[in-house]
């Protein structure tokens, strides 16, 4: 517990609840809610006649480590972007609207008031730079645990529909949006024994990718309006997260290795840093939270997507995923229970 | 962790993610929604044009025990209750009625998989009995963690409107619906090192009253229609809880010692049983989850609304909380960071 303290900063539990919520409420007052916090429950308008909802819970040294193999201290900051970038990247894959979130905080008693008011700060830059423009954290709770734990239930709306994971035909082309390996290459980095000191400046970019994930959320509504028939965030990986897709639509997925290649080159300085083929973090590197989507072929995919791949017809029981029509296995990589996934 | 584990059955970590989804779906497969669990967000119809949402988290040893000093076993179908109890509480407090839900679960490896089972009846159990009858389960997340920690969020919609806490006016009447002090009585028991083989029915009552407590769910809206000018839950007890209604609402409230020791009968038996002053669990026991509200003189109050005292105007600077006009301080009983609060 030595990492999370700092002597010069009251603790949570010396400054106690109202302490705690007086430090961070004003940090998250970004936005108009029709209420707020500080009643029973937050509301929210809902002009569409419906809403979507998704929940993702951060745990200490399960999702983030507060202190990495590499040295590296990771920030209240990147965790409270985190928690915002994951969920907001839910309601995008519907091609959905971030509208409201509410957030409940477990903490260890010895941990720094610093350290609750650092992750504040990093919730409200999220919102601000992923441009979830119409969201307002509506409420929250709080409360002690022995470990660090976050759940962010964000709201949302899909002003053009829900795209669902079901809707992928055969003859669709597959296009991905957002960054493919990056948080993979990023994870790869914290998690060596290699000395943070020594990192250059691309590497490091391929860490904030792991601590900061960017996802496209303007190209989820925009794929949505562009008529996209199927659609998931990358959160587990290209290739387990397109077995998924498959199998919802129940169709086989093909990808071309050459556009898969073109997502190395973002990879390489980790690659010859670490001596790991970049390729593996494309296929199988999650938590960059980019888009896999499929469109028909006569639509016009949003140019921010780029096309790896096409829908085929699946003549098996399983659906299969494929590259270069080789039937590849996407269930390697990780143990779900391991990682979370929506349920 | 020896009590978290059986031997007949497969851990969690045994049986994975997809085996734990298969056995507790369709425990909870309960109401139809627009869009259930398995795709990226669930999806929810929104008559009004805006929803409420509120999360609460209960955390192992923090709000709930596996193994009490009684000697009594706490079974995870109460958690799944009182996951729920607890948050239907919040949009009932509003005068809202629950529309659906989002369960995260975080748990140990180690946890039979019988555990998640019996804490997914409970959910169920409490949707149903409770009366949450438009309320659908529409997704969730799913992880590790070294102490299991559930934190659920509930969406809700205001058909009379919102009743806040900021409402309550010199003149009203104080009324409450629902128990008070029973879950208090039933913790103190639970607590005690008196053993539970030798506990009668009424005290069993009253430690049912705090595992598996029942908010009363048609009074909010009935409440909200009556036209309650403030209202909230009692999580945290009657006096803590009216000091924060009276606070929000800048009014005194002084409430009349007759009618609160009415509610004492019920809290007889463990009384005897430890010892113990029942009055103080009507004044200070919470998570009974009853209403507090307040009323024009002149309104019809619902029938189960019991009415207990007077709003009186505030002419200091802070808000006071009497009982027969004598001041009481309703900060002492509990520290807020040690129990939880919506935030």
């Amino acid at each position: 517990m030595t990492n999370r303290q700092t002597n010069e900063f009251p603790s949570v539990s010396e400054l106690g609840e109202q302490g705690i919520l007086d430090a961070m409420l004003p940090l998250l007052a970004t936005r108009q809610a029709t209420l707020g916090p500080g009643d029973d429950a937050g509301a929210l308008k809902v002009e569409g006649g419906e809403v979507i909802v998704s929940v993702d819970t951060l745990v200490e040294n399960q999702d983030f480590r507060l202190s990495w193999p590499s040295g590296f201290k990771h920030r209240a900051y990147d965790v409270g972007w985190k928690s915002i970038a994951q969920n907001v990247s839910d309601i995008n894959a519907m091609g959905g609207v971030p509208t409201g979130a509410v957030v409940s905080l477990s903490l260890p008693g010895d941990l720094s008031v610093e350290w609750v008011k650092d992750f504040a700060a990093g919730v409200a830059a999220a919102v601000e730079s992923l441009g979830a423009s119409e969201m307002a954290i509506v409420g929250g709770d709080l409360g002690r645990s022995t470990e660090i734990s976050i759940t962010t239930t964000v709201l949302g709306e899909c002003r053009y529909g829900k795209v669902l994971r079901s809707g992928a035909r055969t003859g669709d082309l597959i296009a991905v949006a957002g960054r493919l390996g990056s948080a993979g290459a990023g994870l790869a980095v914290l998690e060596s024994s290699k000395q943070w000191q020594s990192w250059n400046r691309s590497v490091r970019r391929l860490v904030d990718a792991q601590c900061r994930p960017e996802p496209p959320l303007a190209s989820g509504p925009r794929a949505a309006e562009a008529g996209a028939t199927s659609m998931m965030d990358i959160s587990d990986g290209l290739l387990r997260d397109a077995e998924r897709l498959a199998k919802s639509s129940k169709v086989n997925f093909n990808f071309n290795s050459r556009d898969l290649e073109a997502f190395k080159a973002r990879l390489e300085p980790a690659s010859l840093w670490l001596k790991q083929d970049s390729l593996s973090w494309v296929l199988e590197g999650g938590e960059d939270f980019g888009l896999l989507a499929t469109f028909p072929a006569a639509a016009e995919i949003p140019e921010e997507f780029a096309v790896i791949g096409e829908v085929q017809h699946q003549p098996g029981r399983r659906s299969l995923t494929k590259i270069d029509g080789e039937v590849v296995n996407g269930s390697h990589g990780f143990d779900h229970f391991k990682t979370r996934r929506t349920i």
